[in-house]
């Protein structure tokens, strides 16, 4: 029988590669490193030798495809990394390369923050429900939509970009050309400049302490671990930020009516210090109708999701097929 | 042959009720008024009765369902309309009423802007495309989603909220309770709003000649004339609803990656005064890979989107049942 599927994280520094089974049980993983100078070329060649190596664990007959999911912009339908920062790549034909090497597999690559939102939706937070929206929130805030159970990815597969919902018209720059995206007012950068600024006028903070007062050593983590002391300036900047991740969920909430919003990436691990206010701006401020029964609920795979929701790709692909093709 | 559908457009005023092929042609209409003054129980009444007479013009036998839409809140899964605030209507179990007098029809209620948008989708500007928004633009700004080729309702049946979607976190306060909501800027009185203020400043405009100098007369339609004839501030306000209009667009492209956005309702009358700037907003600040191949279209069923939608609804109800509970 085949019961297992390769999942693979291609990230710009490591390569993560495990054997999942259907339902998402990571049996075993190996971590290749990127090494993106050397080109897409050789670095697709050594992940095609870690497949055959993990492979080897079970036997290529149990395998039931393999999936992938990479940052950037996805050609999904044809397989194609149109454009990956984190990895320097331009129209790499990824899916066509692995699937020569793997012939007769199913193989597919999506978005990573899409793939996530696959791996929460079905085998994390998200297990059993039909709407989701799932929230990537760290150096940006990306993200997945869920829709009737399946991943939704939009006319030309670029749907989901949760970062990039207008909080303010007229306000601050955003990196995408727009102003006043969301992902400008509470991504890790964005973060650490308002503590800045509010500090400006502060002397003796305990961010002040945990940095030996070298302001340029502010983190995120700093500002969690000085808000968990206590720090009221801290507090208020983890209060600001959860207050806009709320108004940009109010808009999606009034939207989509979904089931759950699911956050993951790093500033999640701030918990209720972003939760709460969340919580608070979505019960004040988004409609009742849609927003009565939203739950709104922490990812739980956490690094995982990435390799775990690769494999759901397959497993998604395999269910959507009619009966007489599946295996 | 079942090959007729009959269409309600469930008003305040009035109640057109139609014959309608599974294709969406209007046979023949009728008209009631709701004299909403006589409660659910005799309104009900009279629209079986008015049913009944349209049948007969066919026949009960060709007819495949009976589709209404409804102004408010409406649980589409029990049939109940929950709250209209045009007909005063609270908890009416109106799916129940009107099949008991059609056993064995199906009978489908939703939101009416759902259902419009059911409407231009399957038969108007939308038809043969899969994800689709769609914009009523009148006295609020209601719409309806299609994802996948059908009617996305939400967890709850609430989604497609697009007029409480953020434009400005601290903007004006909307009707709904939260601030800076899309439809606060840009429904009907909100424009007539921003002419009153800019004309604070001019003695001289087109508008003022359009109500003889009575302020109190300037609806939208005037503002259109002013503007046809050129006059530069009744431009200005166009210019600024079909912005906003478009920022907040910009939001649900970025997010949903749709194939096309269809916007009707009175104020999409306006035509290029408010379908250029949306244009030019979208293609300012949307992101390339969601926006660049979005149509912006003007809805094409005008008032006839309600009932045709309403008749839809069976249609939409029919396809997604097993070949073998079809007759």
């Amino acid at each position: 029988m085949k019961s297992y599927i390769i999942g693979i994280d291609l990230g710009g520094t490591n390569i993560p590669i495990a054997l999942v089974t259907s339902g998402g049980m990571i049996v075993r993983q190996i971590s290749i490193s990127t090494n993106v100078s050397q080109g897409p070329e050789k670095v697709i060649e050594r992940i095609i030798k870690a497949i055959k190596e993990i492979m080897n664990t079970v036997g290529h007959k149990s395998i039931s495809g393999i999936g992938i999911g990479c940052a950037g912009q996805i050609d999904h339908k044809r397989g194609v990394v149109l454009f990956s920062p984190n990895l320097f790549w331009k129209n790499v034909h990824m899916v066509k390369k692995i699937k020569a090497a793997f012939k007769g597999l199913p193989v597919l690559l999506d978005n990573d923050a899409n793939v996530a939102a696959l791996g929460e939706y079905m085998c994390g937070a998200g297990k059993g429900m039909k709407n989701v929206i799932f929230m990537t929130w760290g150096t940006g805030v990306g993200g997945g939509i869920i829709i009737n159970g399946r991943l939704y990815l939009g006319a030309t597969g670029s749907a989901g970009e949760v970062g990039h919902i207008i909080i303010s018209h007229d306000g601050p720059k955003c990196n995408c050309g727009n102003l006043g995206c969301l992902e400008r007012y509470v991504g890790n950068k964005y973060i650490v400049n308002r503590a800045k600024e509010l500090i400006k006028k502060e002397k003796n903070t305990t961010i002040h302490k945990l940095v030996n007062n070298d302001l340029s050593k502010i983190t995120p983590l700093i500002i969690k671990k000085a808000a968990m002391k206590g720090d009221k300036l801290a507090k208020q900047v983890w209060e600001e930020m959860g207050t806009y991740m709320g108004m940009g969920l109010v808009s999606i909430i009034n939207l989509l009516n979904p089931e759950a919003v699911i956050i993951g990436g790093g500033i999640a691990k701030a918990g209720n210090l972003v939760f709460s206010p969340i919580k608070e701006t979505i019960k004040k401020r988004a409609l009742k109708a849609a927003s009565r029964n939203v739950k709104i609920l922490r990812a739980t795979l956490s690094d995982k999701a990435g390799i775990i929701g690769a494999a759901m790709l397959v497993t998604q692909h395999l269910n959507s097929l009619p009966k007489s093709r599946k295996k």
